[in-house]
Parts: structure tokens; C-alpha cells; sequence
């Protein structure tokens, strides 16, 4: 059998893998949501035709949107995680012994219960006591709570549609406001290649609303050109990508090494970190 | 005009990217050779429907084949680039001061004429006097040379066909004894996540021939799954990733940190590292 499914990854880019069986296919009230089985990434979970996350290289992102963050927090108990339906980050943020409540603020109920179906080990976690399902509008959410987290991880999607509003600078602003003293933030920014002008403008929104604000990378295999950014903030001043409050053990991208070496920039990314596109 | 080129990465999984113009396409004795205007990538050369290059990530693979071992190097004088018959790699050679002569290693000179005249400025330093254009077998190049060069930098394509051998264990013990006390050797070691054997395989046959083996890695948004390991050896037994013995000014990858980055694998590397697939 010769099937292929093909992401447009850019107007002139795409990407297409191996499909064995088509696993799901159901349009909810947000988005068309798709899990193929593939043979060289496993199942591939697509919203609108995007891959949001593999069982092959889900370990590399949901490993570095949460550990750098958490592993710099002296102690984080409350964390919120704005997207994220998969459960992915879910998953990694319980790996923190410290850690009493996550809430997983997830736009579509679509995603989750597919999730839970068909990326069991992604899901893995969901069920977990410790665990708040808010589905509802994740900017509307960050908005109306103060001073109540430790942690903000936006695993959010591509900024297009309503996903947009977690890349400007009110929703950076709410975000610093949500969380307690010593609160820390990260995001997914996008790609350095091929998204510049996007992550400089997030470096400017967010250092409006943060003390501390710090570019890292990792690479995850089937996101548009594999080297794929994601952003650090913190209330506290403590600089990021020093000795980690505490190691995950198991971790498969994620170590203490790989962390500091991660904030690491190759010169074609200073401008970039300095907010200038 | 909806024009695509497309890679078949993998047997699972492909590329494409969309072309404004063929600029050429020759079979030459050895493969056919190809040079298309992406709107993405600028100018891309196809070996065999292969990406070896585009204008717009070879810094990346060019400067950290290059930049790594020759800045480890105490004093880098005679360099053999096998394969690279594009010439980024020679151009990366000349920038450091103290080199005397750069033996270029290529099989195929239709591949080098085609890039001084599509590919100019990654072909730049061709003519350079101090460049010596040795068209034929790398492999038996190496092998008939005996502590005549200071650095040995594979710049070879995927190990088929003719390019297998520059993989073995043999040519590694060849490259060994081609180079002079505290001679250094690089070589481009495929992708950690789609070729894992490969890698293992190459660590424990450079093991056979040298001291210090290391693994590192950077991100060539064209190869497939962006993540690229490259392999370092070196007669001398500092190990590398330590500070440079010098600075090459003007890169937009490799840095000082940058080396000592790459060289910090995340854990699901460690089996390669140690030869283990």
C-alpha cells in the first residue's frame, strides 16, 4: 500500500510520511482532527492537516516546554498548561514530585478524548487526581486568574486562528499575572529558519512583561525544518540554563547538560533573541 | 507555477519543496546532477534526487564539519577535504589563517564545475592557490597518503553506492595514518534519529584507528528530520569541546559556546555514542 499523508509545512515546503491506516478522522466544533498510523514516527496526531505531535518525537518537545522551566522553579506546586490537549506536557510536569495541581487549559474536548483513545502513552497521565481538564478559551482563562500559578507552559499550536492571541503581548502581560512570585514561563515558538519575524516579536512582547527573557531550541524531527525554538520567562531574576533546582530522571532530550547547552545560540539566532526580526 | 522537487528521505518518508526554475540537470559519469531555484532555500544541488546542499542552511553543515576539528587544531597547515566537491567546505578551510594547501578529494569533477558556475558563492574558494582539485577516489586517495596532513574532513554523501567505504573501518585506520602527529579528523555521521546503527557502527570503527572519538551534532533544516550528527577524532588526546585554539570571526553557526554545545548529546543519544545501536 503507497499512502502517504503530506503536511503543507510552509507555502513552499511539505512534508509527507508513510501512512498504514488512518486511525481517526472526526471534525469537532474547532478543527479536523486526524491520527494516522505511520511507519517511521508511529502515530502522528494532526490538527487541520498540521502534525501536532508523534509518538516518535513527542519526547524531544514536551520534554524541553516543560523541564527547563520547571527544573528552574525552587519548588513549583500549581502549573497551568495553556493548549496542550494531547497530554503530553501533562505527563512531564508530574515527573515534578513537588507538584500538587496541573491544569490543562485545552480549547477542544475533541482532542483530549482522542487522545486518550489513540496516544495512550501521550495521554498517559490525564487522569491523574492531580489534574484539572478546563476546556475553554486559554487566552479567556490566563486572563482570569492572578497570582495563582508557578508555572505557565503555552504548548500551544501554529499562530494562526484562535491560537493567535498566545503570541501577543496582553496575553504574555496576563500570563505574568497569573503567576506567584518566583513564577516561571515558557512557550513554543516556532521555528528559527523559517519563522524569524514571529520569535523576534515574541522576545519584544514578552520582555514587557517578564524581568527575564531567554530564547532555547531543541529539534524535533517532523516540525517544519527540525530545529524548533521555544521561550523562557521568569519573575525571577535568576538567569535560566545554570544548575537546575532539581533533575528528572529518564528524560530521553532533557538532561542538566542539555539544558544549559540549549540557551546556547548559533550567532544566526542573536538578532532573533534580541527581539530584532 | 506549481513546480515541486521531492526528496524520498527515507523509504518512509519525504521532502518537497517548491521550484521557480531547473537551472540544470546532467548525468554525469557517476550520477546524474542537478541544481533547482527553491523559493525556500534559494539554489539546491541534487546528487541522484539527494539534497547536498542549498545556499540557504550550508553554513551550518560547512562551518561545523570544518570549524570543529581545524579550531581544535594547534596549527592547522595542510587539509584533505574528501568529497565536497561544492566547495563550501575548502571555503570554510581558508578562513583559518595558517593554512598552507587544501587537497580537495572530489570523485566527480562534473560536480564542481556545476557549482562554480550555479552555486558561486559556496564554490568561491575553488580557485584559491592554495587549492589543489584531486579528482578521483577518496577512498584510495587516503589510502595513499602516509602523516602528510594536519586535519582529514570527510564532506561525504549518504553511504551508498561509491560512499560506503568512506564509512568503514578501513578508511578510518587509512585517515589515521594519512595524518600528522595531533592530526584531527571530522566527518558528516547522518541523522541520530533515522540512522542509529550507522552511527554506532562509526564510533566503534573510528575507535579501532584513534584516541579521542566524539559525536556532535547541529540542525541542516534540508537533511531529513534537520538533526545532523558529524563525528570527531583526533590523534591528540585532548579531549575536544574545550576552549578553541581560535576564534573564526563572521560564522552564523558555530561560535566557541556553540562547540562546546554541540558536543552535549541528549541522553537517547548515549547508546550511539558508545557504539551501541
Amino acid at each position: 500500500m503507497d499512502l502517504w499523508w503530506t503536511e503543507q509545512q510552509t507555502p513552499d515546503r511539505r512534508l509527507s510520511v508513510r501512512v498504514t491506516n488512518v486511525l481517526h478522522r472526526e471534525r469537532s466544533a474547532y478543527q479536523e482532527v486526524a491520527v494516522y498510523e505511520t511507519v517511521e514516527y508511529g502515530r502522528l496526531l494532526a490538527l487541520d492537516d498540521i502534525v501536532m505531535t508523534t509518538e516518535r518525537d513527542e519526547f524531544v518537545y514536551h520534554e524541553m516546554l516543560v523541564h527547563v522551566p520547571l527544573s528552574h522553579h525552587r519548588g513549583p506546586r500549581r502549573v497551568l498548561v495553556v493548549g496542550g490537549g494531547d497530554g503530553g506536557s501533562v505527563r512531564e510536569v508530574l515527573r515534578h514530585p513537588g507538584v500538587e495541581s496541573v491544569v490543562l487549559a485545552e480549547l477542544d474536548p475533541v482532542v483530549v478524548e482522542t487522545c486518550r483513545r489513540f496516544l495512550p502513552a501521550t495521554a498517559a497521565d490525564l487522569d491523574d487526581p492531580r489534574v484539572e481538564l478546563a476546556f475553554g478559551d486559554g487566552i479567556a482563562y490566563v486572563a482570569g486568574h492572578e497570582a495563582e500559578f508557578d508555572a505557565v507552559l503555552v504548548d500551544a499550536p501554529d499562530p494562526v486562528g484562535p491560537a493567535a492571541g498566545l503570541f501577543g503581548a496582553e496575553f504574555y502581560r496576563n500570563a505574568a499575572r497569573a503567576l506567584r512570585p518566583g513564577g516561571v514561563f515558557s512557550a513554543q515558538t516556532e521555528s528559527p529558519f523559517l519563522n524569524a519575524s514571529l520569535i523576534a516579536r515574541v522576545q519584544t512582547g514578552l520582555r514587557a512583561a517578564f524581568p527575564i527573557v531567554r530564547l532555547y531550541w531543541a529539534v524535533v524531527p517532523t516540525y517544519p525544518g527540525g530545529m524548533w525554538s521555544f521561550t523562557f520567562a521568569s519573575l525571577d531574576e535568576r538567569p535560566p540554563g545554570a544548575e537546575p533546582q532539581r533533575v528528572v530522571s529518564g528524560t530521553r532530550w532533557w538532561s542538566p547538560e542539555v539544558q544549559r547547552a540549549a540557551f546556547v545560540l548559533p550567532p544566526f539566532m542573536a538578532d532573533l533573541a534580541a527581539g530584532r526580526p
